[in-house]
């Protein structure tokens, strides 16, 4: 167990970093922020503050001797970046579950091979494959690079009639897979964390609501049944546990009715905290955040118990505009992320509503 | 309204200093903080830091010209602090707030004139006048020092047959005020907000349970009659609206019986965030930290809804070395402040439980 006044480097400085930062300050400890980006707004709430590229490593090698424990906020954390940084210290999530999560093929491979079900996909390595590819899944289906997607970045649905040369052209030519589109009625998530120990706690299932493929909205709990959310808390243990993880982990999921039945099909893995879990800092006793930083500090994880049926709203691009309307609002808890500019597609911060079971 | 990305300057660099800071983070807003000790805990979340002394005045203005307002963690700043910061800035809540609670008498006589009841007191600006103050309100006295006190500093209870030049000398000399010992059955406080457009909210009502003069344990709400807790925060609507107060203001009080009716005298007024309103960092959906930023940032106050019953218990001293069973406790929240030596008397963090109502 790191003792209070430990300091925890962070990798990236964006709204991920900066609410661990605010979360690990009330435990008492101390967040060393590492990004390129100068304006990043984390390092407004940090103890100290690296500006310097992923690939510096002599600003690495000094940031990861200048705190106890490194973690990061992001998935697409270079391979080598995590090398240098383990060679001081350790790195919590490890650098295995970022190699898992980094390459969708890699990533789908790893959930079949837990017996876990996901759509169906085939591997695009080249744009000659994809007929092939086709053939087996259908037109209904998404092509994603394997690499370095987010947010729908990186991904295009495949159309009737349309040209898959282009289509692959489109993501840059890289090596991609190819997923069926699955018949979902439902896109859940399961935030949970897992300890130093082993220990593993789950926040309730909660259900998401995408619009232009980033995340609007997310409702906790998920109206499914219990089964299937026992299962889908079974599904995240056992990732969390066969890639060794420490912290907190998202796994998202489909919820595709067999009939009466649901079912769930794992679409993705984030190895970090997550936006789905944003609603846990006004209705959890623990936010994510706070869970995080135990868990790769080696302390006991917090209760995860919620305070009632939670909404979490993102404030996406110009919807941040009505933060005076919002702060007005009775009830309705305002999160404003501090970055100086406003962008389409940018999140600016979200507001949360609780009302009681 | 302060536009998010405005910078809060806050005078004091300690735990209550440290939480607005967080607070402000919340919600997008940057924080300066001025403090003179080099190691104080809010250094470690703000965005920018002044270490100098508070009779600074080069220091003070280019720390004022760097933020949009300036408020303070302690009621002690002196009163030329105030005035050159106030030449820069807008200070909330107002200088006449710190001259009204800087001095026992004067905040006793301000809470007198808007007919509310406090223990019986007497002015004792020398020696000689302090047997003269005991033949009038009695032995069961406490002789308290106009200015500077705290935590039960600056006071001593009269002894029967003790000597009274020796409890005034104990004091330091300085000018005093006796006060009858007020028979109360229970201490509580209202911790409440005034708007800039004079809107107020106020917390329940909580009761406190002191232990050597500091406070220990804050229980929310109060075991009071409804009448009781009515009135306990009208009291603070009067004082507030009659020292035309902006910001997070705390009136402690002593409930005692008349016969089967509970009755209410002032003691003190904070004019800041108070130890006895840190149970709404965990308890209730805006904490008193972000109540106090958004109302000296012009915007609108927050909802003061309690998400059951709670128990907020202070970690004094040695207390905090309990942390690691702390953290393991199922449904505690705990909060540690940052501080590099834990003292004897010093408040290291507090831990809050919530009990659903």
């Amino acid at each position: 167990m790191l003792a209070p006044g430990a300091t925890i480097g962070i990798l990236g400085g964006g709204q991920l970093a900066r609410m661990l930062a605010l979360a690990g300050a009330r435990l008492g400890l101390k967040a060393h922020v590492f990004s390129p980006v100068p304006d990043d707004p984390a390092f407004d709430v940090c103890a100290a503050g690296t500006q310097a590229g992923f690939d510096d490593e002599a600003a690495l090698a000094g940031f990861a001797e200048s705190v106890d424990v490194v973690t990061y906020e992001f998935e697409n954390v270079p391979a080598r970046t995590a090398q240098v940084l383990e060679a001081h210290r350790p790195v919590r999530p490890n650098p295995r579950a970022l190699a898992l999560t980094q390459d969708r093929l890699v990533e789908k491979q790893f959930i079949r091979s837990l017996g876990v079900a996901t759509a169906d996909f085939v591997a695009v390595d080249n744009a000659g494959a994809l007929p092939r590819a086709v053939a087996r899944l259908g037109r209904n289906s998404i092509l994603k690079t394997r690499r370095l997607g987010y947010d729908g970045k990186g991904q295009t649905q495949l159309r009737d009639g349309g040209d898959l040369a282009v289509a692959f052209r489109t993501l840059g030519g890289a090596a991609c897979i190819l997923e069926s589109v699955a018949p979902f009625t439902k896109e859940v998530s399961v935030v949970a964390a897992r300890g130093l120990n082993g220990e593993f706690r789950a926040y309730d299932v909660c259900e998401n609501l995408h619009e232009h493929h980033i995340l609007a909205r997310t409702l906790a709990p998920a109206e499914i049944a219990e089964a299937t959310a026992a299962e889908a808390i079974d599904i995240a243990r056992r990732i969390a546990e066969a890639a060794a993880y420490v912290g907190v982990i998202a796994v998202e999921m489909f919820v595709v009715m067999k009939g009466e039945r649901e079912t769930l099909l794992v679409n993705e893995i984030a190895p970090r905290v997550h936006n789905s879990g944003h609603w846990t800092l006004d209705g959890a006793l623990t936010s994510q955040f706070e869970q995080h930083m135990r868990a790769i500090a080696g302390w006991p994880l917090g209760s995860t118990h919620r305070h009632g049926h939670v909404e979490m709203r993102n404030l996406i691009g110009a919807d941040v505009d009505a933060w005076p309307e919002l702060a007005r609002e009775n009830g309705v808890c305002l999160h404003l992320y501090g970055k100086k500019e406003t962008r389409a597609g940018r999140k600016m911060g979200h507001v949360t509503r609780v009302f009681s079971d």
